[in-house]
């Protein structure tokens, strides 16, 4: 549910993003990738930064993914990131993953750093393989200080519109910026999507608290969310951390690492939302939020299983108040309760209470259906355990966009 | 995979159905819930069944399911089965529950047997309570030796074509029928959808034994088809054997047991396979075969990823031989295996091979995947574990019906 952050204010950065802390660069040009549009994206800090990631589930992880891995284990640290559209690098074999390697080195060379403070990320085609000559070419045409495109459309795929936005807060007397970027559109499930997120910031963080302030934000953020239901092989988030806004150095200790961590928690799920409202084809953005369930696991997989059905998503996008959707995803989640107990509202509008339907008024509910942001509420009678999860309508333009990708 | 059957012939009967084995008789008819089709079905047989059942996990479980089980925990008999469209009458409350009670009691009386020898099913709009007078006046009007319209049609909602088949087995030099009918279309997903399963046979069959064979069927045919993924509240298969073939009562003791859970399995594959190819909206039937997983259960776990895939599904709609999705569905599927050892074909077109995609001509593979029924082989390096799914395309249709059912 929607937190109060009490402590300490959280300040919204207008058209704020990834370059927007202290001592990032970023940007975007074309590389001759795909025409009439930027399609190479880079991230660079003036000093390596510590850096965090979450990455996907899937059995089949993109090369991209296992070299950026690579590069954070040798010292916690990244000092430059890079992104490709059009060719995932997935499901490539050792030519992939070399390729992978190749053009973190090049890009090194070019930054005149060392290999290991390089990450790569990739989003396309899954089995297509990176077209090497172009990628050399662009990664020495990458100007730092001219920047042709804006790194968040650079990195876009299927997205209709750029997923960016940066907050400050206030640590130690100092102001501490946390920006972030992501792609999504297809391919977006709980557990990491198609989806590449990067989130910076000025604050000067301990590396092991980084990764665990990325992994306790994902769970409420990224991992809320979803399109399609289909995990991709090339997710990531990435967490960049260069100090320069010199606060003390943060970790669990400090007395301020909540306030940390409730900016990093509004970028994260800011992000999130976007990617949920933009999922292919999309009209309308989808938010469950499900309480009393026996805890917040429980409620965790009830809230996912009802922003994940293909019956819930088309019944939205043609405004039916079908409430027998939703309380049928809720019964075949998994989860166990007293359904005799389930009660559900869209907005303000109860069709649903103490396991039977109400009279409501029709009208009123395709109303509110017909507007952009749909809020699913459903309370069960078992416990406190509360979640949010964040999806969209499934229309005729996803079947569009998808029955012809590659094409 | 597709079993032969060496040891006795199983000979199908040219439109054969629930009427088929001796002794059953079956119908339907219009009584006024919907213009224009029939919206009533029910089957008899001349004396009472063995009967098994099995029923949706969905928590919200539908009050006919209910008086269903009730019936059958009496003596494990049924024999009569009333089914009534346009009203799920689920998540209906106390009323619902005393609505599914009447109806059953209303056809017990016109039939003149016990209430607990009928099994009452129902499909259509959650949350809509049984439309009692004319339940009442459709019940009445009744005539077992003169039927207005096939059982098969009468219980159809949004499906295209109606669903049955029979098949003849021979046991003890008898021959036994096995007939069977089925609904389905949407909220269809292994584990029970909102399918609706009627199999009969005249074979003589001790109730155990009976419950056991659906069972053991069931996982094989009607669990392994997805349309939408969403499990419905309503979802039940209800086998009758009423003994009327004379053979010696069949249990696992029984030589010929085999072949009666052959002729079973025939028949309930059969029927689950016209579902999934006739999801709302499909225009192909998509089978997923997967060979050499870990274990068996790896493999269904694995094939039912890849047919649930709403990336898969619009790809083949779209005739695009989208590999990538369906190697990516496997490996979020959440089994562990060596992807370096996988491989992949659209029939007999090899797409990927440990690991790696592989030439293949375009051209024949999109023809390949213009055909009405698409199968998708994947084979992994693990052990021996094999298993087959069904479902379908993800279409504009798709969206279309189910984006205003209730209008």
């Amino acid at each position: 549910m929607e937190k109060t952050y009490n402590q300490t204010a959280i300040i919204p950065i207008e058209n704020g993003s990834v370059g927007s802390p202290k001592g990032f660069l970023a940007g975007g040009q074309n590389i001759g990738l795909r025409t009439g549009r930027p399609d190479m994206g880079w991230i660079y800090s003036e000093t390596p930064a510590s850096a965090a990631g979450v990455y996907t589930t899937n059995v089949f992880q993109a090369a991209p993914l296992q070299v950026t891995q690579d590069s954070i284990a040798e010292e916690k640290k990244l000092q430059a990131i890079l992104v490709n559209t059009v060719s995932a690098n997935s499901c490539t074999g050792q030519e992939g993953t070399d390729n992978a390697y190749t053009t973190r080195k090049w890009m090194a060379e070019h930054l005149g750093i060392a290999d290991h403070l390089v990450g790569v990320a990739s989003t396309g085609v899954i089995g297509m393989q990176l077209p090497m000559e172009k990628m050399e070419k662009g990664i020495a045409a990458i100007e730092l200080n001219d920047v042709k495109a804006p790194f968040e459309e650079a990195i876009l795929t299927t997205d209709t519109k750029p997923k960016h936005l940066a907050v400050q807060v206030e640590i130690d007397g100092k102001t501490v910026t946390i920006g972030g970027a992501c792609k999504g559109s297809g391919m977006i499930h709980p557990n990491m999507a198609t989806m590449l997120g990067f989130v910076t910031t000025d604050a000067d963080v301990a590396p092991d608290s980084l990764s665990l302030a990325l992994k306790s934000v994902i769970n409420k953020s990224f991992n809320c969310i979803t399109v399609d239901g289909d995990t991709s092989t090339n997710d990531m988030v990435l967490l960049l951390a260069n100090g320069q806004a010199e606060n003390q150095l943060l970790s669990e200790q400090h007395p301020e690492w909540q306030t940390f961590l409730n900016g990093l928690e509004i970028v994260c799920q800011g992000l999130a939302k976007f990617i949920a409202g933009d999922g292919e084809g999309a009209t309308k953005l989808i938010e469950v939020q499900v309480s009393g369930a026996k805890d917040d696991h429980s409620a965790e997989v009830i809230s996912k299983s009802i922003v994940g059905s293909s019956l819930v998503k088309t019944a939205v996008f043609g405004s039916d108040a079908n409430w027998g959707r939703v309380v049928c995803a809720m019964g075949y989640s998994g989860e166990r309760f007293d359904p005799s107990k389930v009660s559900m509202a869209l907005g303000d509008i109860v069709l649903f209470q103490n396991g039977v339907p109400i009279d409501f008024d029709e009208e009123k509910a395709k109303n509110y259906l017909d507007g952009n942001t749909i809020v699913i509420k459903t309370i069960l009678g078992e416990g406190n355990g509360h979640a949010v999860a964040w999806g969209c309508d499934l229309t005729y333009d996803y079947v569009k966009i998808n029955a012809s990708y590659r094409s």
